[in-house]
């Protein structure tokens, strides 16, 4: 599913970007070497190992027997300053291109050249192969709480062993909405107080969600093959204290707010606000902690951002107030997938909070700093905002189609004003 | 026509990579200074300006009002240790992603962070929008022999307007073998006596074309989405004296029996030399002295490479005369285009030969030392050797399928040796 709906336009891949801080002591060499010491693993295991052939009419997964380590493992390099701009520059170049379909899908980049002496990771794995999901699963394999422990690349890690098999229909269109469009994110389990339970009963066409006629906009269009990609990171503390000040909103609640302050404040600058509110597609864990096993319960939330009002301190409340009783669940994927989308935008951006790892973690020595995901927009939905969560931080990721959405970088400066402008609001005070 | 034939495993661009010497003093941020001040000339002119757009069933060339030059100009670093190795990794990349069809065709990148501090540039602009003759004449009109003359960058300068017009069907079939198969390049004019004259009696089906059957090889398969770009130069006045000493061979022969050695030795290492020789597809010049300003008149001559044969000097007779009664037209083209290539293929390898300037240029004070062109390789045709000349030396680059031709790098080597051999054998005293 994920191989037939990709085009050169909307390359279906997902992508994390990491920060790390070298071990001390670490030379200008130590990115070189740690990529020759990677390439001491020539071979890959399943699932790095494997491509998807068509055959007979259907795509299977098939072992790569011409697998080239070179080709998926990349050194590269930051252009000076080496800034923090100029990583995301590259990143947004990466995140465009396409995975070449005859190999294994994935690629990794260790980058080089920032200015402060940090390196960077960039991964792209195709949706067809591992979900957001799985990728955040296979982060943690790789990582240790030991800054000494050296571990084997990703590709290169013992996994249990699965069969070669054709790639089920069945398996591609399971939550279909959710790992087109929100590319495998799910949200921190429950959304406050009963939402578990809400979201299961709700139906598509019932009355809660009929209010939810989102308005068209420039994010709602189709889309260019190029990328852009802009990231940042908050204190978790910083988000957690504006949910205690508003007596009990919960991190994704916030999140959402600081997320629909950016978004008014960017379509204000573009003359670009509409009159009616924001829909925000919410991908939503619905889990339950005794099936924990069982995989992936994904239901979608349709969230209004209020961003047609000013007030911040009645858009909070009514945020979390709307968002839950609007809960939708997965039967309107076709209609989405088959350009419904184009005549009516039945939600605005896509917006995903993936849980990650709460202790500081290490790659090979290197201690990760920060980690942001790299989604996918898609046609109509040219802008995707994920924030993941890692040892005390949330990290917000906005990846969008470069030409639909200009100037996306902006949307940084933004996310600071919304985040300063709630704690204002509540008279917090700031601590950086 | 291009826009129809491109795939995400057949990008339709050309490239081309040059090496530059920055003026005395420059700093280490030179390059950055200069990605700055080029910055300068954010609007484009035509035809840099223009997007190919799909109306009413036509592709037409329009104005792209949303031009934003930071796509297309593009500033980049090499990773540590910055040998050739690691450009040469890079122009792979990038040669093997696909331009953005939203926007106008090209990209040209600024590369610093070589070790001998010099600077690279790849430039990619699709063949839609340029054919390699007409990137060579661009190349004219930016660079200058004068390293104090500071000229606006390639997109900014002014250039005869032109309407815009619909992408005409005849002007992209005119010729079409030549275009999609040699990108553009163009042989010196005439190979050695008489040429002109073969080449325009030449019928397709005459009986001088038969004995062409070229074998099966590994490089007539079908290609994937990767590339591997491998570029050296040699100095003219080597290849000059091999055809001296061989009693007149020209430029051409030279550089074909070069290239075929080098294939030889190649298929060799990989045990797929085929018992018949192979057979390269050369695109020749028949433009008239008179008849200059008519543009490009091209024809494609068939090649006997003699890959079969180990010694060199009875190859090297044997090329040219076969070379020269092989001449044959373009009516081939539909059948090399619809797969006919996929059961029997009429060549095995594309060999071009680009003239370039012959005087040292500059561009913004760099001394222009190297140029390369990096070409388009396609299905059943996945090696395309096209060479160029610049200031006494012969840019050879080598571009492949990077799965179908593995380890292309290699290519180098045997280049090397090939040259070396002929010289051995004719006696030449070896001059670096």
């Amino acid at each position: 599913m994920f191989l037939w709906l990709e085009g050169r336009r909307q390359p279906m891949h997902v992508g994390g970007l990491q920060l790390y801080t070298p071990p001390p002591g670490a030379g200008p060499d130590f990115v070189q070497n740690l990529v020759e010491a990677w390439r001491e693993y020539p071979y890959a295991r399943a699932p790095f190992d494997e491509r998807a052939e068509w055959k007979v009419g259907h795509w299977f997964w098939e072992q790569d027997h011409d697998f080239e380590l070179d080709y998926h493992l990349r050194h590269s390099a930051l252009p000076r300053p080496g800034r923090v701009r100029e990583l995301l520059a590259l990143v947004s170049r990466l995140h465009g291109t396409l995975v070449d379909r005859t190999r294994p899908l994935w690629e990794l980049h260790l980058i080089e050249g920032l200015a402060d002496g940090r390196v960077a990771l960039y991964a792209k794995i195709h949706h067809a192969m591992m979900d957001g999901v799985a990728a955040m699963r296979l982060m943690q394999t790789v990582l240790s709480k030991d800054a000494a422990e050296r571990r084997p690349p990703m590709w290169a890690q013992d996994r249990p062993s699965r069969p070669r098999r054709e790639i089920q229909a069945t398996e591609e269109t399971h939550g279909i909405l959710d790992r087109v469009l929100a590319a495998g994110a799910e949200i921190v389990p429950g959304i406050r107080s009963g939402l578990r339970e809400l979201v299961r009963a709700a139906e598509p066409e019932s009355a809660e969600a009929q209010p939810f006629h989102a308005p068209p906009t420039m994010f709602n269009v189709r889309i260019s093959g190029s990328r852009r990609f802009a990231a940042q990171s908050y204190s978790l503390a910083r988000i957690k204290d504006i949910g205690k000040a508003t007596g009990g909103a919960t991190v994704n609640d916030v999140t959402l707010a600081v997320c629909a302050g950016a978004l008014r404040r960017y379509l204000l600058m573009h003359d670009a606000l509409p009159e009616r509110p924001l829909i925000a597609m919410v991908p939503v864990s619905v889990r339950s902690a005794e099936h924990d096993a069982g995989g992936n319960q994904l239901t979608i939330l349709l969230a209004n951002l209020a961003t047609h009002l000013e007030d911040r301190l009645s858009k909070m409340s009514r945020l979390e107030r709307i968002a839950h009783a609007a809960a939708m669940s997965a039967p309107m994927a076709p209609s989405m997938l088959t350009g419904y989308a184009k005549r009516r935008p039945i939600y605005n951006v896509v917006i995903s909070n993936v849980p990650g790892p709460t202790e500081r973690l290490y790659l090979d020595g290197m201690r990760l700093d920060e980690s942001y995901p790299v989604s996918i927009p898609v046609d109509y939905l040219a802008l995707n905002i994920t924030i993941t969560s890692y040892a005390g931080q949330m990290g917000f990721g906005y990846i969008a189609c470069r030409r639909s959405v200009p100037a996306l970088q902006r949307m940084l400066d933004h996310t600071d004003e919304s985040l300063a402008e709630l704690e204002d609001a509540l008279a917090i005070s700031r601590s950086a």
